[in-house]
């Protein structure tokens, strides 16, 4: 899977202390995009230069440990496997210290810019194709 | 089921023109509060109170249609089950025409303050007794 | 001045216990948004129908006291001023209990959708000539 | 002037295709954050270690140019000047082909967990006395 770090910052946290809940699905985008981006790809050019968006039809997050101010957290995020028409990426999300805080998932289509379904760009296809699948732990976590 | 209007801000749609996914997870939070304090209780007294949090251990969201800015959205809360140390309410938000936004759901567990595992209050309880459930049609499509 | 009521939710608090500093800017945005609706208007129409925007130029925000989780806050927002290309709005966020948690402005220009600098809209510049203006308290807190 | 680089994210950015006005100040706060970092220092230590909050008084953002999706932007941040009891910080943000997209400054307190305020303790002082202060442009440029 690819791995991605990023430091928690005050504004991510709540008043229990830990980062909040919905946070973390922006960390679920950072890791995506930063996997695309590994794979010599970015989001911006598949929506700039393909026209393309991804929009998400359903995300999924199970918290486990909560994520600490200035803990630096390592994103890791792999695909959980894409149909015709839609692709689910799967992540981890873990502390300094190696402890899983959360785990996820996103599943995505592809549209165009007035929002109709199309079908994913032969560049996107070829990406899948080569992506960094999720591992089997994940994958049972996620149940899916 | 419980139902709270809220604003689409300037701030929580992205640039695709939409309302940012991981916002749909704020708009539940303001959700379960609401649908306590109509029942009497806050979240807050829970906190204070009783040192009692219920944090996240799980949160799933399916997205349907896009919120757009200005648009009133409803947010429709329920209550989808509960067991001995957890409760998991379930969510649906309808855009100012009664568009089908989003669903979701959220499971909870009750901690101390120093994040130890407890069992919910007695007042909790009680509320759990007589909190509005989901709907049929929610509880489908929530495959719960 | 114009008033509107919002209340403070978890994912507003920091790990302090209050709210995130840069959040204010947010109620700003809802202040200038409310007040524009309550005179007839709404900052969408003059994006959709006049196909202008009214991007930030700076903003400012002094920080008296914390507002609370939970805590029912209340957005006072004024006139400040206005040239013939830019116009600023003043702020006083006030806690439940009536005291001034924050003051702040915010300076706007006038811009075409290719972002180039526009002059007003007549709409616009009408409203301007019967805004609510800020009281004396708060322009002499805001130094302006 | 200490320099670090952030990614703008899709959650950052509004409809108006740029970064929301209010992300800025949770830049700030990065900037800061990572300035003392630099120094041997985190935050994270001088409120745990020292027990000593340093509440944001005041915050100012002039914004020039609007930073977009993905870009790579710097944050430069220095000491603009302390008193006895207070210290202001202040921040330049670079796009990617350095264009100044905001500059701005924040005031801050010295306070204990109980928020009254303390004098800032030796180190933080310390520090003070080291610290990269910023620029003569951007001290210009913030009037102050």
């Amino acid at each position: 899977m690819h791995r991605f770090e990023i430091r928690v910052r005050y504004g991510d946290t709540d008043q229990m202390g830990w980062v909040y809940y919905g946070n973390y699905l922006r960390w679920f985008e950072i890791g995506r995009a930063e996997m695309l981006r590994s794979m010599g790809r970015s989001y911006r050019e598949v929506e700039e230069d393909l026209g393309v968006l991804m929009p998400v039809l359903e995300a999924r997050c199970r918290y486990f440990h909560g994520a600490r101010y200035d803990e630096r957290v390592t994103l890791e995020t792999g695909l959980l496997d894409h149909a015709r028409a839609t692709m689910r990426f799967g992540y981890r999300v873990r502390g300094e210290d190696g402890t899983v805080c959360a785990v996820g998932l996103t599943e995505h289509c592809f549209t165009s810019r007035d929002a109709k379904l199309v079908r994913p760009p032969a560049m996107l296809r070829d990406l899948l194709g080569v992506a960094p699948p999720v591992d089997d732990e994940l994958r049972g976590l996620l149940g899916a």
